[in-house]
């Protein structure tokens, strides 16, 4: 481990609002000297960022969950980090720490911040610095409280995934099944497709990019009474899919529109038109975001640790190394480029 | 009250599907000798007929919460008769009943529907006829399980109602009043606006119909913390700008879409493009069927009768008169001509 304090501190900050999709361009690479942190506070060197479609999001202008990124200021990212200093008693040097780093190489994290537990500390031996990112860190939240708390999912109900092979979707699909659930992934690709059936054991996968009426057809096969959960995180016309072969009393969680996220218009410009079969299947559509369940994600990630350790769960991670390819880096994720939770590995240690 | 058989039944039968609204082509108007019922069965003299924008969707071919009329079968409706003749000891002659009368002076029920519940005794003290259309009637118990169950509004929230001047609506804003509700509804034109403020006590009423940005505005003077419960009856665009307009966790209760029953297909053109509202605010939309809520039709109507009768909610309805007039009739849901509950008188008594 290295605790060792470099000179500057190199950053992403936010240089112009996206019509579309980000760019390197949207932001300015500098650096500036690292700071010592001030009383109360305590200095992170990053480890790890994670990549994520709603990073997208904090991009526009304008209300959402939470406040948008103003131009000049460095760019939101969760991540996990090292101490390399610490004026707070919670906190001692070499402390693993999981906290809204930014895309930097060293995080000042103010005392006031520390408070409104901004920074937690992590343990190493429960998942990696990546597990941490992934199933044990905000998509593993979203999808366990997206599917239980939302989803409702509950022993024999049919569970339906979109991006079945990213982050979120991977800790679906697997819980779907520890619950005693069907799973259907939705993924595009036969490499992903077959990863999530014969490594994550979901009982089938539905390849998007497999032709005109794929996922229609592969709803037909492999969930002939209907849909109970689905889970979303592409919006767009999968969901509108989804939404024509709903079980009665189905629901469907919503935690993203991957699809929908660089256009031009900060809303998307399609909405769901098959939601009228919300109505013939007195069904449901629930919007979640993870901040809300903040209180119980330590009974969650003690489930989850328990899960990697016995082998019952998995977790795939994508590496890209060095900050500097950060905007690249993000790009995949709308691509589809990406193959498991992307993260951007800033240091080794 | 006459209880006189005549000697030929009229009746509109289904002669072809529309594709946009049905017209009188789509039914043809003849008559038949009226029957006898066979054993266990009731012949009832029909008095008045709902009308409701549902019946535009029986008319289409496909799956939906119950079956299409078939091509060459009588339409469907609901409706209150008095019992002409019986041959089940449950039903006396002069019994005032509600049931699927079907667009027809006179109608058999068989022993098989009235055991399936298709025929219920009503009482002419708790409301008139067109009450039991109405507020005590399936729009009644739409808005009832709709906005309580379904909405889950309690007292304080904001509770907006499209169609507000409609069967539905004046439940819905009336009932949400007496449960300690704001109450806002959204109606077209000034006529059905000043009537749903002043006869019916909602705080508010938004006439969509005043210029383009009419309810945008609307909701942001009437509901300045947003919208806690929509009650959706009419789909489109103003679904899509009180989604704009959620308060956090909001419940949009979706029971129909009369903008949209028209459309050339069977399932609408457009979805909410603010869908994504739902994940910002973490809302949810809910499909509702009144049919699942049978069990409890006793208890609403107990309480509805209450109301009326304590002056505490009013009930208008629209009779048109004359079974000939039906096709007409039926038009003026979709103009938005109709103000209160449409109904056909068919017969005085």
């Amino acid at each position: 481990m290295s605790t060792a304090i470099a000179a500057t501190n190199h950053q992403f900050k936010l240089a112009s609002r996206p019509t579309g999709a980000a760019t390197r361009e949207n932001f300015s690479y500098g650096e500036e000297p690292v700071a010592q942190p001030a009383e109360g506070g305590v200095l992170v060197k990053t480890l790890m960022l994670s990549l994520d479609p709603a990073m997208r999001g904090w991009m526009n202008e304008g209300k959402s969950y939470i406040p948008p990124v103003q131009i000049g200021e460095v760019m939101r990212a969760g991540g996990v980090g090292r101490v390399v200093a610490s004026k707070n008693p919670a906190f001692a040097v070499g402390d693993v720490v999981y906290g809204t780093l930014g895309v930097q190489e060293y995080a000042l994290v103010s005392a006031d911040e520390v408070k409104r537990s901004g920074l937690v500390k992590i343990d190493l031996k429960a998942g990696t610095a990546g597990q941490w990112l992934n199933v044990l860190g905000m998509p593993g939240m979203t999808g366990y409280f997206g599917l239980l708390d939302v989803g409702l999912a509950k022993a024999g109900d049919t569970v339906v995934v979109s991006g079945a092979a990213g982050a979120v979707g991977q800790t679906v699909g697997q819980l779907a099944k520890i619950k005693g659930c069907r799973a259907i992934g939705i993924a595009g690709g036969t490499a992903k497709c077959e990863w999530v059936v014969k490594e994550l054991g979901f009982d089938a996968c539905i390849d998007y990019k497999a032709g005109p009426g794929a996922v229609r057809e592969g709803l037909k096969e492999h969930a002939p009474k209907g849909v109970d959960v689905y889970f979303d995180n592409v919006g767009g016309e999968i969901l509108d899919t989804v939404m024509a072969k709903l079980a009665r009393k189905a629901r469907i969680v919503i935690c993203g529109a991957i699809s929908q996220y660089n256009n031009a218009n900060s809303m998307p410009a399609a909405g769901p038109k098959n939601y009228l079969s919300l109505l013939v299947n007195r069904a449901r559509m629930e919007g979640m975001v993870v901040f809300d369940y903040a209180d119980r994600y330590h009974i969650a990630i003690a489930e989850m640790a328990g899960y990697l350790k016995d082998g019952r769960m998995k977790s795939r991670e994508d590496i890209v190394q060095g900050i500097e390819k950060f905007p690249e880096a993000l790009g995949k994720l709308f691509s589809g480029e990406n193959f498991g939770k992307l993260v951007l590995e800033v240091a080794k240690d």
